[in-house]
């Protein structure tokens, strides 16, 4: 058991940045969560839908954050064009995001209106862009469909886009669960899975009555968790970090309709370092955090530039919150981490 | 569809009236509520295990609602003996209540503990008192038992206590799924089972991020949610009220470990009317709120001593909080209700 890792800085393919006085106080923290380029998810106010949107936005961030690299996406929505989609790949933006809310209506039949992004999705298909699932369908109660069934029920979908689109790139995001890793790994090499730091770590217990853990898609049953292990045990090449780190102040998590979301950015290799740790797959840490995902995306990027990050196996105390921006309320300028108070077992030291 | 409604006062036959302050709030709320009878629960600081205690608080409660008739319970505990429990009964406390925590070690095996408690069990067998069962199992990820399969797993051990004790009266409390309604269904006259106001109304969904509809056991699948419905539709008589309405002050549900209750008390009826009414039950109001319990129990009650209420089909507004004691932080000393600032759609008017 090494107590010293080596390892390039990590990639986390699947952030969200926020915007304002959130956004600078986020930003700065990705290099000192060990990470050096980010996947960038469109759902801003308003949303990520235009190319031009998406650069101006890109530019924001490397104002922020310089030596970071940001990778783009767009909204799907049903303004998007085939157009667009070219227009996009050309100017750099790698992907498309899909949330449940874009398509139609409420309902099993709404998601099968992916029929209408069709001709986006060929356009897709044929400059290269990926198209990124946030894989649940809609609760529905006369469907029995609730938070902990609604990505199972999802997959039948992602199995019928990638008979469709079998040369488009795909990525399964934040899966949570036994159903989700066994469809991505039975589909073709073009369909990658996103796995967050928490997901690894929580299960239903965790965010019953526990805001802070609290996030979409809702951690599951042990067994779910079990199989987002065991896949990054077999360092499965398809599988890779995606944090799905969303800051919300704390006013909007303790309170009593709760934000959904689990911020991770600031320590996210420390924090993934010590969980991996804890079933045994530190090893792993460097696939899965560093090689998979650029491996699936086929990112190039100039050697030189990616720096190395340090981890040594000593106790790390996670802050109890993040202020941000210039807010009367505390509460309102504060975001509570994953873990908040506790101690971690692997810190960065560079 | 009558706009009016003319039953008994209800029995609630699971209930926390909690202690100082907050009991000085809750306990006159129960007859506004349109509640006459209720099975109060010994879950104190500290618990209720002896016959004094019970006998104690019973003075207490009926202090501050001489109205209502109160039916102690004792915790089960391995200080409990048989003679105890021949005491009790001799005094008029007419249950035991089990709680996971109160067996001896957080795993199956444990629970199989419940041999050690044969001979007290015997003992309330022979005396005519009540064993009422907090259904779960403990949480146990090695084991993939978690809040959602809890009450599930739980049933061999309901099974078993039947089959080992037949002339015992056994309630399995708080009923949250399918396989708990279709179990007691399938056991003998013997064994009853109580369901909450809140758990005919909420999914996981609802609990996911919204602590105020937090408690436990959690509310399951919209399917787990239709067995309840279904079970009050077909008039079962082994089923009856039994809120769980477990008032916590809102810091300590507005927060990042939120405490397990839902608080019903204040408004039991016409919460319950107004969600029978919504999948066309009102009709099987009175058999599960005023009769069900009490034949189960078989309970006496001076008829001239119960009042009627009367119930209309009116718009009612659900307060936003409760306030008891006499603290500094408005928080510390409000109990926000279930459904605060929703409307119901039927009321209570004498």
């Amino acid at each position: 058991m090494p107590d010293t890792i080596v390892i390039p800085a990590a990639s986390d393919f699947h952030i969200h940045t926020r915007q304002d006085a959130l956004m600078k106080m986020v930003v700065p923290c990705i290099a000192k969560g060990g990470v050096s380029l980010c996947y960038v998810m469109p759902n801003l106010k308003p949303p990520i839908t235009k190319t031009e949107q998406a650069l101006a936005y890109k530019a924001q961030l490397e104002s922020l954050a310089p030596d970071v690299t940001f990778l783009m996406t767009l909204y799907l929505s049903p303004e998007l064009t085939p157009e667009e989609i070219v227009k996009a790949s050309s100017h750099g933006v790698v992907g498309v995001k899909s949330y449940p809310r874009g398509v139609t209506t409420n309902s099993e039949s709404g998601i099968e209106s992916y029929t209408v992004y069709y001709p986006v999705f060929r356009a897709m298909e044929e400059v290269g862009m990926t198209l990124n699932l946030h894989g649940e369908l809609p609760s529905d109660v006369d469907q029995d469909t609730c938070v902990m069934n609604a990505e199972e029920k999802f997959l039948v979908h992602l199995r019928q886009l990638h008979q469709d689109f079998p040369k488009l790139k795909i990525v399964l995001e934040h899966a949570t669960t036994k159903a989700a890793v066994e469809t991505v790994k039975a589909l073709g090499d073009n369909v990658g899975c996103t796995i967050t730091i928490h997901h690894l770590q929580l299960v239903v217990d965790d965010w019953a009555g526990q805001c802070h853990n609290f996030c979409k898609p809702v951690a599951k049953f042990p067994h779910d968790r079990q199989a987002l292990r065991d896949v990054i045990l077999e360092d499965h090449p398809r599988f890779f970090l995606g944090t799905d780190s969303a800051p919300h102040p704390s006013h909007l998590k303790e309170c009593a309709h709760a934000c959904a979301g689990v911020f991770t950015t600031p320590l996210a290799i420390p924090y993934l370092a010590t969980i991996l740790d804890s079933f045994g797959a530190i090893d792993k840490l460097r696939g899965f955090a560093c090689e998979n995902g650029k491996r699936f995306y086929d990112i190039k990027e100039d050697e030189g530039r990616i720096r190395e990050i340090t981890l040594v196996k000593q106790s790390l105390s996670v802050p109890d919150g993040y202020s941000f921006g210039d807010h009367q309320d505390l509460r309102q300028g504060t975001v509570i981490p994953f873990w908040a108070g506790k101690d971690l077992t692997w810190r960065i030291v560079n």
